[in-house]
């Protein structure tokens, strides 16, 4: 076995900090560590990108396209000596003796883990549900839903049996989170505007979208007044909202939503969400029933002081005795958190607790409608469409380093044009 | 069968005129036809989206996104009334009844019919070097060129053998036209650039980039001079170029030239070009042997007064015994040709000749670099790719009516960054 980590090593004074995840959390923390003579930052992720998922739902939709929102963990390194980004899969961690092995054999040994593998979809006991509706977690699922919203309608143009024609031009959401809402929100509005006149045999302004919840309300994290007025929103956009239903069945036709049969092309999964696996950490790790792994005020994970576990995988509980969402902020503030108690700790200072600060939240319906809650400020309607809009241009600006990109995808956004309306198969070989 | 045809047929004065193909060609062809009240126009490909090809190696190494070349067929053609946009296969056409099924049973009589199809990569004799091989004529095989030269320097990143790690940084581009010299060119210049700095453990810039050339020099449709010259910028960015080879076996870990071998993991197909084989046509068709279609001076069939072929498809010999290349601009002109000869025949007038009007050549050999030919012209380093650069920004604005693409692209590709080092995954589903 070969040793990654032989630079930390060469140098003892060196604390080498491992973290596994390129998300949020995990790359705010290597920010955060980045440059310190005392510390090697090895950070490993399956993927070469780091992704702003806020606004995956709009390479789904075709309104950004996938480089848009990604940028290549390594470039965020560039020049960092002291952080060295490993593309590949964690093999095994051995939580005790302090030792990781990475695909090519890599061995690692660390001083510091930190957790940071996020979630993915939950199909609660249905797996096989999967190929039927797919998720939207990462920029694949998100050029397979774009491939299967577009190509429903140009099938249904084809299509010449009324009854099929209406199953291709009907869109099932399950999930009235925001990726849901804002899911169903964008499919409503693009065959509404977008697709409109591009069609001769069906009318896209008569596509079906529906939006099922199992609980009482969409958007349940807000306040009841602006999750109604989200609701109102989603109605006034031709969404059908159904609350209080769960999905029994789910097959190629459609789904079951109890005595309700939903004959629909197009399924996605917007529901349950669950911690990554972590199959590669030895031992038996406590877990709760969303599969993430409680934490202690520092971040740590109980009984292990020098393993932290942040973002969407932790079950973090505030002083009032509710868990952390999983949300980019609270996965931000965590990364930088746990950087910051580790330089503290190098200096032999003690740790800190930490406090996520909320600074509000916000959701998008369509164009034109937003919810926006700051503490008891509550804003709706096109003045919250706005301020979301500002404030996650503002975001890719600082993510992506490119006014350009997010000036070209206002206009076209506010001028109901889709930039990305691409359908690419998923083999790249020849076709005769 | 249904007739898809029903409204050209309702009205018997028109005409229908059934196009092959959304390429430079046919899209040429259609728009040309637009807005006509005696003709009706239904254009299929099996493709959503009309490509610009000459970007496509800028999407294979990361400088633009797919969605930057591409702009969706149908919405080239939102809102005119005589043009039907079909997206799907050709199952069969029968020359002498002029008749066409589509897929979905779709049965479309016709009185006009346009062929363009365009042309895919020829591995001769050996289909099976496609896998290790792959070509570059589509966003598909662009992605996925993309996906292989950003995972090499990944993988080789981690990898500890000296032998292995030489060969994932070795590229070996088959073919010296134009789209194998941008290709090496490219590739050779993110790796000293854009690259440079982002790894620890191997040094991008010690790639070795290999363009393998069976002819005595390199883009031999331009002038030896300017030939030589892109062979000596080539050379310069570190690119070995081998003249007078031929491949004569290529497998998973590289190629045989003559007694020569090259242990490369990354081989890239930019040689034999084939007209799109049109199993669906039915009759026997006298062909060349790069399968393109013999045409008459009007872009004709010989024999079939009724159906063109026109783009890389067509063989057509120009009076000084030359065949046209496969060019884009000739497959634009001939478009625009045929949409006239028809509005001609429409009104009783005769038909004329096809003439290209050939407004010169350029080509460029990665950043800064280019050669310029047209008539006596002749231009090459930086003010070449300047005027490159221009011209391509030119078009692509006319493209995708975004003059903000353009601009970011202009200044991420002056500048030496990459927006779209995006590496997908062929699978979408989620991986625990």
């Amino acid at each position: 076995m070969t040793d990654l980590a032989t630079k930390a090593q060469t140098s003892p004074s060196k604390k080498t900090v491992l973290i596994i995840g390129g998300g949020f959390a995990g790359i705010n923390a290597a920010k955060n560590l980045a440059g310190l003579d005392d510390v090697q930052v090895i950070l490993v992720d399956r993927r070469n990108h780091h992704l702003f998922q806020p606004l995956l739902y709009q390479v789904a939709t075709a309104g950004l396209n996938p480089g848009d929102i990604a940028v290549p963990i390594r470039s965020q390194f560039s020049g960092v000596d002291n952080v060295e980004v490993h593309m590949g899969e964690v093999h095994s961690i051995d939580l005790s003796s302090k030792r990781a092995v990475l695909s090519g054999d890599v061995e690692v040994p660390f001083h510091y883990l930190i957790l940071a593998c996020g979630a993915q979809h939950s199909y609660f006991a249905h797996p096989e549900w999967e190929e039927f509706a797919p998720g939207l977690k990462t920029l694949e699922q998100a050029t397979e839903i774009r491939r299967r919203i577009l190509s429903a309608f140009e099938q249904a143009e084809n299509e010449v049996q009324a009854d099929r024609q209406r199953a291709l031009m009907t869109f099932l959401i399950v999930g009235g989170g925001p990726t849901g809402v804002e899911l169903a929100g964008a499919i409503a509005d693009i065959s509404r505007t977008v697709l409109q006149n591009d069609f001769r045999r069906v009318d896209p302004a008569q596509a079906r979208v529906v939006l099922v919840e199992a609980g009482a309300r969409v958007l349940s994290s807000f306040s009841e007044g602006l999750s109604r007025r989200a609701e109102k929103d989603l109605r006034e956009l031709g969404v059908e909202v159904r609350l209080g239903v769960r999905v029994e069945k789910l097959d190629q036709e459609g789904a079951s939503l109890g005595a309700e049969r939903i004959v629909a092309a197009n399924v996605f999964w917007a529901a349950g969400v669950q911690a990554s696996a972590m199959a590669f950490v030895g031992g038996s790790i406590q877990k709760d029933r969303a599969g993430r792994i409680p934490v202690g005020k520092d971040c740590a994970m109980k009984g292990y002081p020098n393993i932290f576990v942040i973002g969407d995988m932790a079950a973090f509980e505030t002083a009032s005795g509710e868990f952390l969402p999983g949300l980019a902020p609270v996965a931000i503030q965590a990364g930088k958190f746990v950087a910051r108690t580790i330089r503290k700790e190098l200096k032999g200072r003690p740790r800190g607790q930490f406090h996520y600060v909320d600074k509000g939240q916000m959701a998008t319906v369509g164009k034109n409608r937003a919810i926006v809650e700051a503490g008891r400020i509550r804003i709706w309607g096109r003045i919250a469409w706005l301020a979301w809009l500002l404030i996650h241009i503002f975001f890719l600006i600082g993510f992506k380093n490119r006014i350009s990109v997010m000036a070209q995808w206002a206009w076209s956004y506010v001028f109901s044009k889709r930039g990305a309306r691409l359908i690419t198969e998923k083999d790249w070989k020849l076709r005769h």
